[in-house]
């Protein structure tokens, strides 16, 4: 795991570098920004894009872009799910959250300031086609048709159509660790071939992700209960299901060969639990 | 004025196509971004894109991606300026604004991934190389160097220092107008000479653009107000500036030739007041 710590450290490095200074104009919203998304945070999504592109034969660095702009896309997240209109909460990794320290506009307008961020440094990422396809994919996987959409589902009424847990943790989740994975591979140069293995392993990872978070958060009354999506498998079902999934990001992992390290390294995290606070 | 009536209704037919079905799940998230987006709105903006297209020598059509994408963006920054932690707006053109048709999670959400579909619809438009620099340059605009920042000074406390009422509205409006004038040119194959003339005759219409908003809406009594941005022209002031920023922007359009034609009666829209509600 020394290797992922130095990683963390690197993506870190390169966040702090994109956003714009806390003294730079409007300083109020650039301070935000900044405290949505430095200075915590486990850069799951930002290893993984990093790891793809090893595993497909690049050097690390050339996905930094990519890893910064699946984190900056985390971050808003958060931020827009905080806020009372949503989840309603006051505290994220230990601090006040965003809206709490620096008002509910504040926290609104830079959540959308940290996507279009993100955007803008994936559109500058390595030759132009590699960078079109990336900020493509990655609209596709944080829109409606991917994180927000399972957003949506999260906060409709439960008088309105679920679909199963496994489409929700794909939506929610799933989707933008693809995104990271196939980013950072097509960074690297990654072919067809290497994109189908790395969008399995990043799917089956997201959806194991997930589960053990939802596992770990509300305990078995929850799961037992009919509105989550665990209800269906209960506790132990669900244990043998992220099991499953991470066997399977294990093999698409191997699938890839000897420079998959470090995709394997992020699978055993996942597995262990020491993962990012969601 | 009829050419303009015409592409004001392909731009609305792109724009339909663009977005997701109403019948397609999350359902009540895709019929709140096609309820922020469709049915009403002159679409300035991306009349602007197509009219930049034709006056570098392309066919308006060329342009469509950047007109969907800068009226997408244009459509969530109303949807989040309308809910109740920035403007608490109730009506929009005449209706009912987003948050209280469809509650304020799924306005919030709806926002998200109106933006987000921006990015998409342009990331896939024309020459990779012509697309990727087209996301970059509207992620700018849209950011917290521009639209995002100017909302930002609009909703800070008065203790906050403020920039001058013309770098607000340069922010706010004249960034997003410079955006879609510049990803149409772009697209058309504007050289960087026209793309300078682009820059100069949009970024000149949208501050004059602004100002008569301002002045139409809140009269000469918040006029005089320290807190307004006018406040330093008075009425008189405001509508002289607003016209020697007109003959600016008809200046630069005529420095491209022939086939301003376009963009000069979008000019002449902005000094009749005959514009799109903000």
């Amino acid at each position: 795991m020394r290797r992922l710590a130095r990683l963390v450290a690197v993506v870190d490095d390169a966040l702090e570098r994109s956003l714009p200074p806390a003294s730079e104009p409007p300083v109020t919203l650039h301070r935000a920004m900044r405290y949505a998304t430095l200075g915590s945070g486990k850069r799951f999504r930002g290893c993984l894009a990093l790891a793809a592109a090893e595993s497909t034969g690049g050097d690390c660095s050339v996905a930094l872009p990519a890893a910064v702009a699946v984190e900056l896309v985390h971050a808003y997240s958060l931020v827009h799910d905080d806020l009372p209109a949503m989840d309603d909460a006051a505290v994220r990794r230990g601090q006040p959250s965003l809206h709490v320290a620096f008002g509910e506009a504040t926290a609104l307008l830079a959540g959308d300031a940290l996507l279009t961020l993100a955007f803008e440094v994936l559109a500058t990422a390595g030759p132009p086609e590699v960078a079109a396809r990336c900020v493509a994919e990655l609209a596709r996987a944080a829109g409606s048709r991917g994180m927000v959409g399972g957003q949506q589902y999260d906060t409709a009424s439960a008088a309105q159509a679920r679909p199963s847990w496994e489409e929700i943790s794909r939506l929610k989740t799933g989707c933008l660790f693809v995104a990271a994975a196939r980013c950072g591979g097509l960074l690297a140069g990654a072919d067809a071939h290497e994109l189908g293995l790395l969008s399995a392993c990043a799917g089956a990872l997201g959806t194991a992700y997930q589960l053990l978070d939802d596992l770990r958060d509300r305990g078995e009354d929850a799961i037992a209960g009919r509105q989550d999506p665990l209800g269906a498998l209960g506790e132990e079902g669900a244990r043998q299901k992220a099991a499953s999934l991470l066997a399977a990001a294990r093999r698409d992992a191997g699938g890839l060969g000897p420079r998959a390290g470090l995709l394997l390294e992020l699978v055993d995290r996942v597995a262990d639990g020491g993962r990012s606070p969601a």
